[in-house]
């Protein structure tokens, strides 16, 4: 899934700059107009969530600063703790390599997962015992 | 995207347990059998990098703790580093909330990035500027 565009950028030194327009026209937003993003909470580092965005989205985001994600099981714009008040600020953003995922480090208020917990990767995968064990400590 | 078996785990205490097999089998791989990964460094929980699995690179990562990918531009098994030495040890992974996702914790050998950088994600938005900044320090 290499993109010419992204290899291009490859060689740049550190600090060079690019037009935000540009590079978002470029991400591999899937057939279904879709792009990864990875939620970290910007002070603990902790993996927080999973989630989708599309273009509007993402432009929403980054224009209000408040987590906008594409909830595929309710085909809506999604923004984050609208409803439960759990709202992500966003406190930085990035691109991955070949333009495919994005990274958000947010301020989160409250639980990010649905369920209450403080991860919503909280299901442990213990391989040697060939178990998974309920548990949100680890993250 | 929520799925019935996904949301009966919900309401499990803490330590509870379930096999693991079971639960593979009910993680959301999409439709053509693969499944996000989110890789991050054990020790300084920066983000590495995302990428994919399907469940013979899941099964051979967990049975090898060797990060095992999907190559979607290759279309075959990945061991990360095999070529370039930058193995990943995996130290513990996770399942999210709705199966559609997995995290995993390693340790990295070398760059995590084929470009050389110490994180995938070094394409910084300004978002008040309108712009992206290469820099991979900042992760």
């Amino acid at each position: 899934m290499k993109r010419d565009y992204f290899i291009a950028l490859e060689h740049l030194g550190n600090n060079s700059s690019l037009a935000l327009n540009e590079v978002i026209e470029q991400l591999a937003f899937n057939e279904h107009g879709l792009i990864p993003v990875i939620t970290q909470d910007a002070e603990t580092k902790t993996m927080l969530m999973f989630a989708w965005m599309n273009k509007e989205a993402l432009q929403k985001t980054l224009a209000t600063k408040s987590m906008t994600y594409w909830s595929r099981s309710r085909q809506q714009l999604w923004v984050k703790g609208e409803t439960s008040g759990h709202v992500q600020r966003m406190i930085s953003m990035s691109f991955d390599c070949d333009g495919d995922a994005i990274l958000c480090q947010v301020n989160q208020q409250g639980a990010p997962c649905h369920t209450g917990r403080e991860s919503c990767f909280y299901l442990n995968v213990e391989a040697d015992y060939q178990q998974v064990i309920v548990n949100e400590d680890h993250v």
